[in-house]
């Protein structure tokens, strides 16, 4: 397969357009038949992972150049359907790897849509003027007002089950029950008709918000988008930040950012994943700031960031262990996170905010080790001493290296690291990191800003481990091919597990509980096996299932 | 594979015994090489299903047998080794079926002693004198108090990720960071560790609570238990009540209890699962229940509803569907939960209702359809309605039958079904089913009582489906049909996912996150292929693994 790229923009899409009627904007998803990635028809509006790269673009670029925006409107451009779901040619072929990857990825723009109308007031409704099954239905379940046609045709329905012998695994299953709260027994009901449930029917089981008749569809979609739009508290007269074309140099087994850097170590197993600190001045003021565009450090940084991670996702399945590092001020690190929370009232700062933490949410669900390296000339402050924390281990060097005259490493907290970004599970990282010791986070509170070198590092359990010059070299040698022997599947599973302590939320449940099964019925052989459903869906020949229940 | 029988009894145990001294008991493991289920040897303590059996006999007879036991203490009854873990042997060669099925029982076996130190104050210590392995240091996890020997050798581990290629599947990565609230760095460094942790860092890691010098060991885990044993608040002089061999007759497809049938229909691929209401006044006071023993009702039916559903997971995979009736005098049932609820000081009554809920649990569990028929006859009423509500469906019959004149069927809700019998979610049913409605709940306390005839119960949310009498068996035929035409992988998923909606906790993290990440590793070449850790086990030969991370 061509590498996958996440970059696109609207003069690029083959599947969706964006309309807009003042503070509303139609997110239309018209996917061209022709346009899939592989050897398959996208018919009847299914997609496959081009298709929701460019939702999860139109969708990023409604929030940051579009602050007019106030609802969204999601519904689709062809007639008579709305959306039958993932593509079952596309899942049927893809590797194991890929469906998974693919289910992750559009979980995470699901899960992106719920984030911008809970927290940037650009309110999603989903105008289902058609069939909405699957994968379709599970687009809808992410936005906060479900609208049905009543056509007596359309109708919702999550037919993965007795289709296909999968789950509908795009957060289908935990938004029914945990979202719309749909009765346990009639989400069972539901999840077992293909032909789903339309009409008055599906909002009385909760399943949707309102049914509207077919003459007045298009009337009480705008009106009830524009009352929607007035609930937000977006602003009327901003001007949006362009999301322009990423600095981007990719040369053999390195990415090249303007602020992030990708080396792959093929021998090694591993990449070497630097980010680089500010290296411009804190804007004079959060017009300076948006003067600045996508050149804002902040910003510039973030976006390098979710590419690198994407990338490595699904380009570089056989790298296990990420070494993450950073280089800079760490003083500016933290000018800037103070920056962004001083204009909190800010549109632009609370998107960028919003904007780090799914970034940093990306990596608490990536399949691969994250070692973080803390060493002299780093800037693990603030925002990015997130990474840190959002790694499964740390190293620090104590002191300073031979031949090396800049300061020991330090790691600088400051108010992000206290609230800016919480995981999926609700809480901050250094909240998850010390539950078992919350008296702890008040000690940390007192150090904000102060400089910790390693041994106070270690001592307040921010680090896990540090060493010495001489030792670093072969304490590292010996972690990493340790890590580099061990079964990538034993590592996913643990880490998909020791990552979430504490409260499990939606969210959570969404990556842990569902997708977890999911994976496992990906690799069973009644869904995957050339007699499964998955197999032969479309070929007329019944699968035949080993009905022993496990 | 010969059919797994759940029942034993202390003078059948080869693995465990028991010793008392006072308020404290001693649960030594004491494992018997040669007397595994399979051609393998139990070495260093290690356990098959058969070990766990008997501990969960043991754990249960403490619990009913023995109310003056205030803490119990686990411990090994070899030298040097506490417990290696389940037996490499055992997983190596068990079907994926068994080894979901066994990690399953280990798991509500650990949960057991959980409920008995917080709901009946008998409260668990472990005493690790020796190395706590894998498995072992999982045993030990489910102890309120962990202590550990400071000899310089005895160490906890976890090494089922670096040795075996999978997971610290029976609640391990779970209840380290979310019981022991272990740091996540320190937990991703300790399940790679071999060797594992031992001395003074066991403690500072939160892994054991206290290590105790050799010397000093049998006094001081004795002072231990003797003080913890002083915070139960167990009675002083109750005799206990013996729990006596099962009234049992298993005959070719059919399993009969005294108040439990169990009927197979290979035909169909299910079972129909008969729970009988008491045949029995309720008794005249606490003394009179405990002089019936275990011939009182509420505690004949729980054992036997136990172990009908234990047979069923375990010895008859492919049956997919079970329909679950009941058949009696509901008044007699709501009569009987008065009795338990009234008598609520007295600890035998206090073990039933735990014990109930306890068995309520496995099915919720249970990777099986469920479907609750409520048909003129039946005593869904209090606590047998909970069969009902932790049904997937349920189908209630409108009105009378043709020839049979007994009354409409009807639904009685008590005040068991508000409060008694909470899920691993920390909610009763109830409350799980109306997430979305809590209102309802109260509409509902408002009919505790009265007889819900199809109708009411369909209006107020309680059954799924109602028919009448001509239409019965053909809306039957069709969804048992439609129900066995499904993957059995992706009921499973489905029914995983569906059941749990609200919150998560430790509990149900475990059987949904850690199972179902443990189910999908499980499947993996990397574990289970011919070059996989589990299958090279102890061979000398080295594991080759796929190095894709998915």
């Amino acid at each position: 397969m061509p590498a996958m790229d996440f970059q696109t923009d609207p003069a690029r899409y083959r599947h969706w357009r964006v309309e807009y009627d003042g503070d509303v904007a139609y997110l239309i998803m018209d996917v061209d038949q022709a346009g899939g990635l592989g050897d398959y028809e996208l018919k009847l509006n299914s997609y496959d992972l081009g298709v929701d790269i460019e939702l999860n673009d139109a969708v990023q670029r409604l929030r940051f150049e579009h602050p007019e925006v106030r609802a969204v409107v999601i519904k689709s451009g062809k007639d008579n359907v709305f959306c039958a779901g993932a593509n079952i040619r596309y899942l049927g072929k893809a590797t194991h790897g890929d469906k998974v990857n693919f289910c992750k990825f559009t979980n995470e723009t699901r899960l992106a849509i719920e984030d911008a109308s809970d927290n940037s007031r650009q309110i999603y409704i989903c105008a289902i003027n058609g069939n909405a099954a699957g994968g379709g239905y599970e687009l809808a379940l992410a936005a906060d007002h479900i609208m049905l046609v009543d056509d007596r045709r359309s109708a919702v329905a999550l037919p993965e089950t007795p289709l296909l012998a999968v789950l509908p695994g795009t957060g289908g299953l935990t938004r029914v029950t945990d979202k719309r709260k749909v009765r346990r027994d009639r989400a069972d009901l539901f999840c077992s008709i293909e032909e789903g449930i339309r009409g008055a029917k599906a909002v009385e089981w909760r399943l949707v918000d309102e049914v509207v008749p077919n003459s007045k569809w298009k009337d009480t979609v705008a009106k009830r988008a524009h009352e929607i739009a007035a609930r937000s508290d977006r602003p009327k007269d901003a001007k949006g930040v362009a999301l322009t074309p990423l600095t981007r140099r990719i040369e053999g087994d390195r990415v090249a950012y303007s602020h992030v850097d990708v080396e792959i170590d093929r021998g090694r197993g591993l990449v070497n994943l630097t980010v680089r600190g500010p290296s411009q001045a804190v804007p004079a003021s959060p017009e300076a700031a948006r003067a600045l565009g996508d050149r804002f450090w902040p910003l510039t940084v973030a976006r390098e960031l979710e590419d690198a991670i994407l990338h490595l996702r699904a380009n570089e399945a056989a790298i296990g262990v990420v070494l993450v590092r950073t280089d800079g001020d760490a003083e500016a690190v933290l000018a800037h996170d103070d920056f962004l929370s001083g204009a909190n009232g800010d549109w632009l700062m609370r998107e960028i905010r919003h904007y780090f933490k799914r970034v940093l949410k990306r990596i608490d669900v990536t399949p691969k080790s994250f070692i973080a390296l803390i060493e002299p000339g780093s800037c693990f402050a603030g925002t990015l001493a997130e990474l840190a924390f959002a790694a499964d281990r740390s190293a620090m060097l104590i002191g300073t290296r031979e031949g090396d005259n800049r300061e020991p490493a330090a790691i600088m907290l400051g108010p992000a690291n206290f609230g800016f970004y919480s995981m999926g599970n609700g809480l901050t990282r250094l909240q998850t990191r010390f539950l078992g010791e919350p008296a702890t986070l008040d000690r940390l509170k007192d150090r904000i800003g102060r400089p910790l070198e390693a041994e106070e590092a270690v001592e307040l359990g921010l680090v896990t481990l540090a060493y010495e010059d001489f030792d670093w070299d072969d304490e590292l040698r010996v972690m990493l091919e340790e890590r580099a022997s061990f079964s990538p599947d034993a590592m996913t599973g643990m880490e998909a597990n020791l990552r979430f302590a504490g409260p499990e939320t939606m969210e959570t449940k969404i990556f842990g509980r569902l997708t977890a099964w999911q994976n496992w019925i990906f690799q069973r052989p009644n869904a995957i096996g050339e007699q499964g459903a998955l197999k032969l869906y479309g070929s007329g020949v019944k699968p035949t299932f080993n009905k022993e229940r496990v």
